[in-house]
């Protein structure tokens, strides 16, 4: 029988790791990029699809799922995984981001959030008890800790309360997970270390979430518009700050180039909407940097999207078509733009997987991040 | 080497026909459902998916394809099979209906129809000549005759010079694509009997389409709101005006019992949009009859759409599933909704080629149309 968590890591090269993490529902392979599938759907993709691009893990958004279908409903029809075809292990985040970009309305409190439905007005509460309830109700693999969003920029003085108040949040998400059933069904609960661009902060919310205790660590309130400079600038010490023996996840992360740099400084774990939704507006990844396939110049273009990418769509398809399929707004374009980009990232995380492993890491985020940044300096 | 082309049958049960139409690019089985690839793509499917559901030929539309992305791009990339990665026979309208239904400022005149695009208001024009040249530059394998779309309802001595006109217009077409080059490299053309609900008038164009001389004849001007009742009242003699050794062609039929009704009555191929548009919001096909997956007693219904279909969507994905997508406006519930409708529509098409073989089709239809029929009467 597989065990209910275990993290082993197999190869290390300077900060960057290459690991295991083995769970009931099947392993995930570390650095591991994790699609996002929303509302019980990575959008545009088939789930088997999914699984073929090389993903072992999809991020569910529990806010979402509690309003639409509901979290009560998925449950009765046998989970979120039950529901959507995947079988594989699912991440669901704590709804905390959602509720405050995406809802109307909200209260914050000690207690929690109260906000009214983007959907349909209704009102809700979204707290650390309710939190772990919904992600049970889902039968999460990995249920994450319900936190604050620190905003950003941020004095130093409101970035120490909010860390404060998600410590506080997270010692009731243990208590709340630790009382369901998710633990003994197999499931696990992550916390998420907050401080915003302050060290000593990040360094107190870690100290924290160890004393309470987890089977892995988020970095959390980065990619919230700081830029790369000092989102890397934190990564050269937050992840240092958790335990070596856990993975470690950077939410809503990122860019290919994001991506390399935070491997390089000791992540494990990443999840980021950019691949889904920039393929269905025309955006696509390649080794010389991003492309928008509605450009002009693509539209008799033979080629494949990128030369060097081993995707079905590279195989079969041209740039003309595809130019053509997402200036039509065909579905089918928003189908394989997707399935690029999905297959884009995660060759990219197998080849630094296969990097770490043959200890030239170094070399290959240098190549890559190189050849991808040309087309910042307009040769692309 | 195949034949350019040959149409051979194999079976009748009463007038219901199996045969085997056979081209350069691959053989069609009859009675066969053409799937409308409208703007390059079967919306919602990649093209192996297509073939998947047992299509042996789809139908591009002339009209959108020579505005966008232009039949001479599309020249310029290979041909309509190369461009969308197709390579099984595509069959194409001349433009004629759209032009008429889509276009603004439209001018019609003997010498065909000048018309300003949907897309971008540029000017165009679309005659029989011009039609052969776009259907050529699209390398279509079945080109079909540039004819007049006779309104509905219609006096009888305006169907007539509507029809004289057609006809006109159709020995244009054939001296048009004779002067070509498509029929050297393996296209052929079909005619297109028009004349309304008059029976005389459907006997005056069908013998003059015999004079031109076609390898394949179409019943025009049907399903243009006149009703199953009337439909089917034109198809008991109009398909037998026509050489029985030529494939029929009824164009933008219809609803499954509609296809039943017409194979019935000597009809080999079809076309229409249903499947995949009414796929896309909400409507699935079933045995007994349509459903709107979106009906709220659906929400948590754990069986497939069809427990009789043996698609891929309903051999994995539950209704409650599909629900929620299309009610959230996924793109996967396009995608799957789409697949199953077409899976439907062929395995219609298939069972009624096994019945036909088997000579009992009389069987087949009856309790086909029963089951089918049930939800008219209000137990579905």
């Amino acid at each position: 029988m597989a065990p209910r968590f275990a993290f082993e890591l197999s190869a290390t090269d300077g900060r960057a790791r290459r690991g295991t993490i083995r769970m009931r529902r099947g392993e995930i392979r570390t650095p591991a990029f994790m699609p996002v599938g929303t509302a019980a759907t990575v959008k545009a993709m088939k789930p088997q699809a999914v699984r073929d691009t090389g993903a072992d893990i999809l991020l569910g958004n529990t806010y979402h799922l509690m309003l639409r279908p509901g979290d009560e409903r998925i449950a009765r029809l046998g989970g979120l995984h039950e529901f959507m075809k995947w079988e594989r292990p699912i991440l669901t985040d704590s709804g905390g981001f959602q509720v405050m970009s995406l809802s109307e309305l909200t209260q914050q409190s000690e207690e929690g959030v109260a906000f009214k439905s983007h959907l349909d007005g209704s009102r809700h509460l979204l707290s650390p008890e309710r939190s772990m309830e919904i992600q049970r109700n889902l039968d999460s693999d990995i249920v994450m800790a319900f936190d604050e969003c620190t905003s950003w920029p941020v004095e130093r003085d409101a970035a120490a309360a909010s860390m404060h108040r998600s410590m506080r949040w997270a010692a009731r998400s243990r208590a709340g997970f630790d009382s369901g059933e998710a633990h003994a069904a197999g499931a696990t609960l992550f916390g998420i270390q907050q401080g915003s661009m302050f060290e000593d902060l990040r360094w107190e919310s870690s100290h924290a979430l160890q004393d309470i205790g987890f089977d892995g660590y988020a970095v959390g309130g980065l990619a919230v518009g700081e830029g790369q400079e000092q989102m890397f600038a934190v990564l050269d010490y937050a992840p240092e700050l958790l335990p070596r023996d856990r993975p470690r996840y950077l939410m809503g992360v990122g860019k290919p180039d994001d991506l390399v740099g935070a491997v390089a400084r000791g992540i494990d774990m990443f999840d980021c909407v950019l691949p889904t939704r920039s393929g269905r507006t025309g955006q696509a990844f390649t080794h010389d940097g991003p492309i928008n396939i509605k450009n002009a110049r693509f539209a008799e273009d033979r080629g494949p999207i990128d030369g060097d990418c081993r995707c079905a769509v590279c195989e079969t398809f041209e740039r003309a078509y595809l130019h053509h399929l997402v200036r039509s707004g065909e579905i089918l374009g928003a189908m394989l733009m997707t399935e690029h980009n999905l297959s884009f990232y995660q060759q990219l995380m197998a080849g630094m997987r296969a990097a770490i492993e043959e200890a030239r890491f170094g070399t290959f985020a240098a190549e890559f991040t190189t050849r991808y940044g040309r087309t910042k300096n307009g040769t692309g």
